[in-house]
């Protein structure tokens, strides 16, 4: 079943902290900075368990204590709302974890 | 070098939330809760990485959001400065999880 | 969906290395041993993604390189399927990083 | 103390499977690829405790079941002797889990 394609720009409505990704593709954006590797390293433990879990994983980039991320769907090509719920996950922790 | 050997008593007397282990060994003993599988998973990435860091690492078991630890350091045949450093990090990471 | 009961004679059959649990439940267990901690924690990692995919979780207990890990189906008061996919997944990846 | 730079060239050449990065850096750089997400993340795990370890962390993208990693050495505006122990760590690993 493919998930509601909901778009870049709702998406980023709907979220804090996230913005329209730079690519051609429709893809948002954000950059979670944490206190140190380890803890920029815990939080992509617990959002790799998810992404496994939802069978939707991000594009990430990480240096350190920062983590670059990007969602999209592939099969909706563009946002859908896997991505919010992606999303969702990964602001939560970064709240707890900042 | 061999870390300083405190003992068990201090060690529970420094710390809050800690007791002696039960068993013949001069140990100490914490159970932490998460709110679920994830985050007591990436609690102990973070703690891995810590524990690889110093080079010292503890005796610990899992089961779904509970992670039950001992510590002690065998080549002092006691507790010392070094679980006490493990546990610190451990209760400050679990308190932003918490 | 409660998954079939096998029980663990059948498990411990149907597998190679694990045995029957010395407890009052029908479980199995098995004990890895890897190079270091790294390569025991990176295994601990994949199976926690995978057990958050299945939704279905050992007891298991780490002290540097060695995991020791115990499986039951808490739902079907004994050893199911779950716990053989789960044991074999363990099985494949510890003879890779063995 | 900072360690020995020796560029990506010689980086290159010691190892297999790097190139120098395309940046204006002076770094090396190698793409991993793995069965699927679960195995390129316990990749990452490891590795993550062995960057931290030798406190030398790599930048690293990671989509699904791959890892593109570049490897320099701030301290040293260049390719190091570090560099080359986390790469050889790596490619270790990889072979391993290939």
């Amino acid at each position: 079943m493919t998930p509601d394609r909901i778009g870049a720009d709702a998406a980023v409505k709907a979220l804090a902290g996230w913005s329209k990704g730079q690519g051609e593709r429709d893809e948002i954006t954000r950059t979670f900075r944490f206190d140190d590797f380890k803890q920029a390293f815990a939080f992509m433990t617990a959002v790799a368990m998810k992404a496994e879990q939802m069978d939707h994983h991000p594009e990430w980039f990480n240096v350190y204590n920062r983590v670059d991320v990007v969602l999209t769907t592939h099969d909706a090509d563009g946002v859908t709302t896997l991505d919010l719920e992606l999303a969702g996950f990964m602001d939560t922790l970064a709240r707890k974890l900042g």
